[in-house]
Parts: structure tokens; C-alpha cells; sequence
């Protein structure tokens, strides 16, 4: 079990500088940095996070001086130490992190030593501390291990700055009132993107997987059912742009695959194993759909980490 | 294109009475009875809506004296008259009928007469004056055409009634600060349902379809992608339940097929083809995974008017 102490604070403790060293998670507690011992990240939603620990755990995490991108908790097996489910924003220390960005609460970080990303436990060389951060943004992605994961930005702050706090996406600014409410509620569901071109690209191709050759009749008259695939991932971090050159028409399953990189697009658009990279099938083209090669290099790219 | 007279009016027009009977949209335009010609809803997200048309033309619509479920637009082939893609509550007459459910506005039912559910127009009979209702609920679900429908709930005022203003779900009550807004943020992620039975029906199988056996293998240490399906659909109007008993571990094609009634199971839990009632496979089941057969039945009932 995890021991927590009583109350939350938030900025450095007295006696404490950067750079200080220390042996332990029991060391970190008793100096006041890190008061939930043995986890990534110490608060809950209703204080926010106060303090995070920098494990490596997280293939997915990219750690620079003044810029952090840090992997939320959830989705690991404990015992084999490999992502088994989706990360969620409910889950304890991750609707944290998003309440002290909301809030503008400073968070401490410590960088686990002598550890690298990757997927087992190694021996730890102890922490360091590394000073005040501020989370200034966070989304939702799938990571290299093929599950959902939640990340954060984390920004260093200078000597005596505060963050100042900030309304979360989607939520910025404060409804005003019930007609701004339902304004709100309605364009949610324009989220799905431009829904022009995905009719566009599931016409072109008659709802058959441009992978597969598979078409799901889903209803008596015939009709099918296909997915419109970004090459891309459009949204954050990776702001692909949603055209049609950055549309695939596909079946849920190739669809689940190419998002997660288990099948890549070669520059002569052939379909390849993501792993391998063996030849798996040609990709059907429609007359008129062409499909951008910067796209297919930037899908290509993000998950290039994994098989190296 | 359709005809806007310029200015909204909710009510009963002077001199129009319930079961007044008009000749077609031109008469009913006359009377200041639908002011947008040849269209289902006449309004716009600006306005609200003030009345509708039954046309008979959606077979989800189910039409009862006090009480209507009202499929709203968008989706249908221009030509064909069949659906071949998902509406969104971002259309124009939806998005007016959300409004008019928020802001609590009367809204006039006019019905086509001489008309039967059905995929094909047919020679109209004429149009009554059914009176005024208030938009009670709307939802989004899978219609019997395979594709996302929102639905709305008209029930009918008695004479003198006004409705009330009321917060659309899921903005039930005005936030009052950001720590409520991201506790509303965070809490939408929760809409996953009930995270701990998802992640045990994909255990159980080791994330294999329990309907044709694929294993999406998305990592490179071999982890798979499946999803958990609900057999009786949760939320409105199914409003199935979240238990282990009502949930099956699936690819995501047959998910997809599942969920538009392209597969049904029968009582001996066979998988069955949703059109023809065809045998298709069994379906593979761990020990210890009891299968509620009612919700399974609920599952055919629901897709069963199409097959009639």
C-alpha cells in the first residue's frame, strides 16, 4: 500500500535545493518532496498534483531541461510491467495533474538516476530533484506500446514564478448561460471532424477497407459500414490535417492497426507490417483519391521508436 | 431549395385548430403552420425549433397519440431515400430541436397522413394538425438502417401548457467554477462505463473475438487490441445493463457488425446472421463467463422490425 501523508503542499520544501540528491521513495517523503510513496504521481483530484516522480517507465515520455512529457499512470500489469489496457483521465493521479493545470498549481519533479526508458524494473541509482514545473498541457494519444495513454506537458518555471491557472480544453472560458450550454453540447459532436470528407472517402471506395477488401454489409438493403482513417493522427500532439490526402477508408480492424501501428504504409503505398515490415497487401486506390507522402512518412515516423 | 418565411412563431396559429387537415407543405406554409417547405424540421441552432413534419419516412420513428420518438435528419440519400451515413446532432433541424428542448419551446406536430414506415416515398394523402409538444429527451443510437440516428422524445402539452426550460444532459446544471468544469472534463472520460468489467471480459479471452477467433496483435511484445461490446445496448433508449453478464469480448468488425444487429445470437448462443438467420459460428466462451440471456433476447428484439 501506498503511505500518503495528511496534507498537500505545493513549491519546494524548506532545507530542500535542485540538484539534491536522494537514496529512496522513503527519503523523498521524509523530505517533504514526494508524499505518495512508491507511485508516479502524488495527489488526487479534488487536491490536484503537488509532485510526480520521472520513473522511465514510459517508452512514451520525452524528458528535456525545460520541457517534460510525461506519460499519465494506469494500463500497466504490475507484474510483467507491459502496457495491458487504455490509460483513462478518471484514473487518481492523472485527473491530478489535470487539476493542478486548471489550477495553476506549481508541481514538483524528480527524475528517477541510472534508469532508461524501456520495459522492465532496473536497479535504481536514486533521485534528483529537479525543481517547480507547471503542467501546461495535456491529451490523449496511443502510445508506442498500443494502448491509450494519457500525457502531459510539463514547462519549467522560473525562479519565483507561479503558473497562473487556466481553463482546460474543451472547457474554455465559463458557459455564460444555457443558450452557450447547448452551443457547446452541439458542436461536441462536430469533434468527429469534417464530415464532408469522410463521406467523400467512404464513397470513393464503396465502404471497402482499402487494406483488407473487406465490406461489412450492415443492413438488409445493403448498405456497408467503413471508417475514415487519418494517416496522420490529427489532434494533439501529432496535428495531422484533415483532407482527403490524409484519408484512408477502412475497416475497424485494419483501421485499429494502422492507428496503432502495426501496419505502415511503405512511399510506394504499399501495406506493411509494422513490426517486420514484411509485405502484407497493395493499397487499393480510387481514381482521383491521392494520398500525401508526407502523411504517410509522419504515420511512418511516429512509430519508427519501437522497432529500433 | 426551401422556402424560410422570415420570422419564428411558437404556437398554434391564429385560426388553425388540432385535427385541421392541409392539402401539402404550401397550405401548411399558408397557415404559418411549418414554415421551412418541403423539409422534416423547420428551425435552425439559432432559433430553435418550432414545428415538424411526420412524414413516415424513418422507420425508428415510433408515433403514439401523447408520446412520439422523432428521428431527426440527415444521413438519407437525396435520390434512393436510403440511409448511408451517420446524422450528427450538428445538423441544422437536430441542433434546433436540442435548442428547443433547453429552452423550453412549444413545438407544432404536424403528421403526414396515407403514409407507412418504409424506405420509399409514396403519394402523400394530405397533412393534420396534431398540436403542440415539448422536446422531453433526445439521444443518439444505432437505427434499424445501421447507421447513428438521434432521436428525439416529443410528449404531447396539454391545452395551455408551456414547457419549462430545462439543461440538456450532459450540462445538467450550470457549472459555477473551474474546479466543477474539470471535474465535469474528467468525469466525461468515465462515460467508458465500468472500466474493471471491460478489462476482465478481455482477459478472459486474451482479447480474442470470442466470434471469429481474430487476435489483433498491436504491439511488438504481442499485446492485443479488442473491444468489449455490450450485448443490450447501455444508454438511452436501451438502457441496458453494465455488468459482465451483458458484455462479449469482440474485434471491432464484429462489434460493429453486432452493434448494427448484422449478427444476432440465439438462445443457444449461436451467431447468427442478423438478415438471414443464418448459422454463422458459435460463440467461444471462457469458464466463468455467464452470458444473460435476456439481454441477448433484448439484443434481437431490438433489430428484429427489420426483418419482419
Amino acid at each position: 500500500m501506498a503511505e500518503r501523508s495528511t496534507s498537500i503542499f505545493f513549491g519546494t520544501p524548506d532545507g530542500v535545493a535542485e540538484g539534491d540528491w536522494f537514496k529512496g521513495h522513503t527519503e523523498l517523503h521524509a523530505a517533504g518532496l514526494h508524499r505518495f510513496k512508491g507511485q508516479g504521481i502524488s495527489g488526487t483530484s479534488e487536491t490536484g498534483a503537488d509532485s510526480i516522480v520521472l520513473s522511465g517507465g514510459y517508452i512514451d515520455d520525452r524528458i528535456e531541461h525545460d520541457r517534460i512529457v510525461y506519460t499519465g499512470m494506469g494500463g500497466r500489469d504490475r507484474d510483467s510491467g507491459l502496457m495491458v489496457a487504455d490509460q483513462t483521465l478518471g484514473e487518481r493521479g492523472n485527473a491530478a495533474l489535470v487539476v493542478s493545470q486548471a489550477l495553476g498549481h506549481p508541481v514538483r519533479v524528480i527524475e528517477g538516476l541510472g534508469i532508461s526508458n524501456g520495459k522492465r524494473r532496473r536497479a535504481m541509482k536514486g533521485y534528483e530533484y529537479r525543481g517547480l514545473y507547471r503542467v501546461a498541457e495535456h491529451w490523449m494519444t496511443v502510445g508506442q506500446e498500443g494502448f491509450r495513454i494519457c500525457q502531459f506537458e510539463l514547462r519549467k518555471l522560473a525562479p519565483g514564478e507561479l503558473p497562473t491557472p487556466q481553463a482546460v480544453d474543451p472547457l474554455e472560458g465559463a458557459p455564460t448561460d444555457l443558450e452557450e450550454q447547448v452551443r457547446r453540447y452541439i458542436s461536441q459532436d462536430r469533434l468527429v471532424r469534417d464530415s464532408k470528407i469522410v463521406r467523400q472517402v467512404k464513397r470513393m471506395y464503396d465502404n471497402t477497407c482499402q487494406v483488407c477488401q473487406l465490406r461489412l454489409v450492415v443492413s438488409p438493403s445493403g448498405e456497408a459500414y467503413s471508417e475514415a482513417a487519418h494517416i496522420q493522427a490529427v489532434g494533439k500532439p501529432h496535428n495531422g490535417e484533415d483532407r482527403l490526402e490524409n484519408l484512408l477508408c477502412l475497416c475497424p480492424n485494419c483501421h485499429a492497426l494502422f492507428d496503432r501501428g502495426a501496419l505502415h504504409l511503405s512511399d510506394d503505398l504499399d501495406v506493411l507490417d509494422g513490426f517486420s515490415g514484411e509485405f502484407r497487401a497493395t493499397l487499393t486506390r480510387a481514381q482521383g483519391h491521392l494520398i500525401g507522402l508526407e502523411f504517410v512518412r509522419k504515420h511512418r515516423e511516429r512509430w519508427a521508436p519501437r522497432s529500433e
